[in-house]
């Protein structure tokens, strides 16, 4: 009988030492849920199904893939664990690494006419909440109308590295520029109060899609406000945007930057 | 006695039960290894490191991280899980579907002058053992001397998506040019032979580095070819490379397309 005990008690702690080691590898013999990212192991995602929305990611990043009006929806718990889970601000973060290596070699001049351009949406000012709340991530098209009622609340928060890049190149004594294709007749207000109350003060000028550029793709538009900005004797040394359409064309910049984005796509 | 051999049963089912099904989530209950890519999980890896290593891999990809001489170290693993665990593949074949879209849509002239232009090197042909065996996957740096041993082996199998495309696009009526840095006067017999031995044959012309092209920069050689190309009358619908400087400068095309490689920078 106490022997019968003891081989009970003996097989049940060897029993228990295998249940919480866990199914499968690692060397603490832990198996670790999945990195954030485009393949976040989410738990019940397909392997198959992760891999291709982690190749669309890179596709929409590489400007492969183009013309794009909605993230496929199989991708959509993708783009939301990217976007939200630590991987979208890790990405913003080796940007701006790599700008402070670009700029650690910049010297200004001392005429003042050293210009750095930012884009607006998803460069400087998140839209992450309305694109969550009301457009599944992406996985729903642009709609003009219930994206100018989101821009008009004025509540895009900063996308805060970006903000800190803005105030040290402010700072060092670039001139920045603000470049959107946001239209100026109905949310130039709006824009400006956001700007504003996230921190973003002290740029040279705020330059919105007047009447003229209506109806022009965003590479022309601001292809030729980069060109004018140049025409009054500026040196663009740099030009960050999450869209390509922000850094494609003519007078790009020394350099481009892309902030990633893959919930939408501005041609 | 006997009772206490039926508890016994029922609890060694019981733990055996949980055992089997492992230690935490899953639909399955069973957890499975991370998707193939940057942030495999191999199984000891730090998650940070990982995540890291993603931001590092989609930075080349997307032309923020530039200049670099080697892999960061830590990333060795990330990119070896990259390059042949499958997710490298699903990239580029998501080149490949994107450029099949757009192929979908040029109807090509009479004339005959509708032209396609190839890089070589991890474009038509992989270098991925070399870069395995002595490189550390790209955490070494380049070395011409070495480099050179290599290619004139003439042993650089081909990239089967880009074979593919490549047939295509020869069968289809383009002019498919296959344009390299790769020394001509050294490497031009080894390449030639590389090229047929893999299947790359029915090309307009094969151009590399003449003495008159040395030492410029990736960028302005194949500009200035580009340049003569459309010169004599061509028009470049597409452009295929795995590094930047193969799809910037001049006359780059009317699309480009960057097949991945988080192995070397040329710039």
């Amino acid at each position: 009988m106490r022997m019968m005990w003891e081989v009970l008690v003996v097989m049940l702690l060897a029993i228990f030492g295998k249940a919480s080691g866990g199914a499968g590898g690692g060397s603490s013999g832990q198996m670790r849920p999945c990195p954030r990212g485009c393949n976040d192991g989410a738990g019940a995602m397909d392997d198959g199904v992760m891999s291709y929305c982690l190749s669309w990611r890179v596709g929409v990043e590489t400007n492969n893939v183009r013309g794009w009006r909605t993230v496929p929806l199989q991708c959509m718990s993708c783009v939301e664990n990217y976007m939200v889970g630590g991987q979208y601000e890790r990405e913003v973060d080796m940007v701006m690494e790599q700008i402070s290596t670009y700029l650690s070699g910049i010297v200004l001049s001392d005429d003042g006419m050293d210009a750095w351009i930012f884009d607006i949406d998803d460069t400087c000012l998140s839209n992450l909440i309305y694109y969550s709340n009301k457009k599944r991530f992406g996985c729903d098209p642009y709609d003009p109308i219930s994206f100018k009622k989101w821009a008009l609340k004025g509540e895009s928060p900063a996308v805060p590295a970006v903000l800190k890049l803005f105030r040290k190149l402010v700072w060092s004594g670039f001139k920045v520029f603000l470049l959107t294709g946001r239209d100026e007749a109905t949310l130039s207000q709006a824009t400006l109060d956001n700007l504003h109350n996230q921190g973003y003060f002290g740029y040279e000028r705020l330059i919105m899609r007047g009447e003229a550029y209506k109806g022009q793709s965003a590479v022309v538009f601001k292809s030729e406000i980069r060109k004018e900005i140049e025409g009054e004797g500026y040196k663009i040394w740099g030009n960050v945007g999450d869209q390509w359409s922000d850094l494609l064309g003519d007078s790009s910049g020394d350099r481009t930057f892309k902030i990633p984005n893959p919930m939408y796509f501005v041609p």
